[in-house]
């Protein structure tokens, strides 16, 4: 029975109470998200050693982190290498994005060493299966695969049901056309095979395996703009309206759901995409890639977009999933992964605080008093990458002495002079 | 006279022309923003090879990098390195914080190489010539400062003259107290001299100066918030609402001023604060300093600001001065001022799409097209640092066809595969 369904039946399962302490709540809390659909909890019982992990607007923003090879690069010791990164930098969900031979080898490696819910994308294994030969790409085929990962113990899957064929020629008119992956693999096959999404065709199957293993359905968005200019138009909205309609289905079968969106998106423009996904997927747990508020910055979007996924979680997105320095250049390296992490946990953890969630500010009001006290040590041990942060303050010291940083010097450290005046004025007033 | 008195007077000047070209407006619109207190152009006429650049709200946001030696730390060559470092990747504004021994001669070198608006903390050099004691920092030593750096050219100066003796005690109940080094030092000073603000005892004096020689008055906040504990308190609106008062002091005088903000301030209260500073400073431009929304990234703080200088500068910020990774823990390197302006032109840029600056998506969809197209040359190109992004794109290629990355090689190219499709089904309708 899934977490959803358990939840519907107003039970408690192990899986609620592990994330009800991580989330310092009362397991009732996470049960009532789940069963009103705010938050999900992918828990596939085959994956072993998963520390469950809830995802929903009411409880602190998690990240995603994509790693997996691609047909040109990297091998199976370096993802494995890459997931290491991930979990040491904070990722608090994974997904093995990759494509080629024997994927199966690698899921099950990566799996046995995360405990972290777990996601994929099955029309990757299916395609590469298919020797890259979209004609031998069968709906019986993509079942198989998924079925397979979901026995595997993949918590959640990206399926790309909402892209029909009459939403094609809507991205055709784009500046860049679909640039997801899923979405563009897809457009080809229905061209091919002349028929619907073949995730339609089949989806109460879908259903069916989702609803046995307990497989959270991460509804992709194959039409997610890939520039500013092709944001929020009418491509986007015909999927997400597809979507919306599908995650009612999934309720109805009881399937875990949470719905995917962009992608590239202006600043002033977020709020709205997030606004609008929650109400018409009826407060779906929103995932969002980034998004990237601006296009010009190659080399730099795991900045661009982290500044779009703290609005994004500001507003209502639940997952962020994270962008890489590599984005839009090469495959991400084990360096590029770490990098992403960091700065999506920054943007997680801003838009907590922002979103006034109860103790989020208290690792930020802990690093300011160990700041105030000159406490480098604890300084280090409250940051996001402490090593990073001891190594760059041990590069500018000129001397021992721990009161003051090479920034101002001693006697320009602002803390320094205003502690020593706020001494001198207390010992004023008691002589 | 100052470029806001030949505005009020209805004159364009040079200045003027040569901003309204660069901004692509009128100059008639300069002239008008200046007049009315919401823009400033700062240019010192003995500032020689100055290029006029105009800050407001109506125009693009512009990014200012602090560099400068601290007393323990680096040299003039260095200074001299970051601050050409700065202008390549596309400062704005430079302001040379330096505390030392022989400031004048660094900064007339700096002053010789940079041809943006060049800003200064004269209250530094003060305190710098009287040794560091601050029984030797007198009023009128403060004023032979401010005029001897109008003489040489500063085109504008940070001035803490909002910070009272009244507003310290507010100070003193806050977990980080007063982070500002012209703050504390400055409250230093009032306690110590037992008088007020020596800024505010010789204002009429300082806005001579500023008159006479064109000098932007820049309000510093003393009392900037130093973490999130502290923001938006009864100490920074005290100090706001003085600076709101010397606003219209320096507007009756002719002098050009803009006002200077936080500093540490929560995702959520950015809106707020840059609405209120506009409000209460009756729309001088507004200067903030990041700022930075989480307290637990050092090492990373060029990255929780440029999130927060974005929000800043969507609600009305016109000047950003960025924070570099090596702020809280030393003095910034010649690579972190590079890292520090990429950040903050990525906020600037992000903030004008979004307030849909005319023009402003140009480049953006510039690269956009020459993303869909695979014109690698051109990417780079248009990109905010092209040398980055193409090193990245080619230490993951694996063979010279150009059309498509590493990230999914040429069967998952999602661009490609959808390009593919668009001609078959257009050479489909032609047959």
């Amino acid at each position: 029975m899934t977490q959803y369904k358990q939840a519907l039946n107003g039970e408690i399962s192990p899986a609620m109470e592990v994330a009800a302490r991580r989330e310092n709540v009362a397991p009732e809390f996470i049960r009532d998200c789940l069963a009103n659909g705010t938050a999900v909890l992918p828990a596939n019982p085959a994956h072993s050693g998963l520390r469950p992990v809830v995802v929903g607007r009411s409880f602190t923003t998690k990240v995603n982190a994509n790693i997996g090879r691609s047909t040109e690069q990297s091998a199976n010791s370096a993802e494995l290498e890459k997931l290491q990164v991930a979990l040491d930098a904070g990722a608090d969900a994974l997904m093995d994005l990759s494509v080629g031979t024997n994927l199966d080898l690698l899921r099950r490696d990566l799996l046995a060493q995360c405990p972290v819910p777990f996601g994929t994308v099955p029309l990757y294994e299916a395609f590469s299966k298919a020797g890259g030969n979209i004609d031998d790409l069968t709906e019986e085929f993509l079942l198989e695969v998924i079925s397979e990962q979901a026995e595997q113990g993949v918590d959640f899957m990206t399926i790309h049901a909402g892209l029909l064929s009459a939403h094609v020629p809507l991205a055709s008119k784009r500046v860049m056309g679909i640039v997801s992956r899923g979405g563009a693999l897809l457009a080809q096959w229905m061209h091919h095979h002349k028929r619907e999404n073949p995730f339609q065709s089949r989806w109460n199957e879908i259903l069916d395996i989702c609803s046995r293993h307990d497989v959270t359905l991460s509804l992709g968005d194959g039409l997610r703009p890939g520039c500013l200019a092709d944001a929020s138009d009418p491509a986007q909205f015909a999927e997400l309206d597809e979507l919306g309609r599908l995650v009612t289905q999934c309720r109805h079968q009881g399937v875990q759901v949470l719905v995917e969106g962009p992608g590239h998106i202006p600043f002033n423009e977020i709020q709205m995409n997030v606004e609008r996904q929650q109400k018409i997927c009826q407060g779906a747990p929103f995932y969002v890639l980034g998004p990237v508020v601006t296009d010009i910055a190659p080399g730099y979007d795991h900045i661009t977009s982290c500044i779009g996924a703290t609005m994004a979680a500001f507003h209502g997105a639940s997952l962020l999933c994270y962008v890489t320095p590599a984005e839009h250049l090469c495959l991400p390296t084990a360096d590029d992964v770490k990098t992403g992490i960091i700065a999506f946990r920054i943007a997680a953890h801003a838009a907590d605080v922002a979103r006034k969630l109860p103790g989020a500010r208290e690792r930020d009001d802990a690093l300011a008093h160990a700041r105030k006290t000159f406490d480098w040590n604890k300084q280090f041990e409250l940051a996001l990458d402490g090593e990073t942060a001891r190594l760059r303050h041990q590069q500018g010291r000129c001397h021992q002495d721990d009161g003051h940083c090479s920034m101002c010097g001693e006697d320009f450290c602002a803390v320094r002079k205003f502690s020593q005046l706020k001494q001198e004025a207390a010992s004023g007033i008691r002589k």
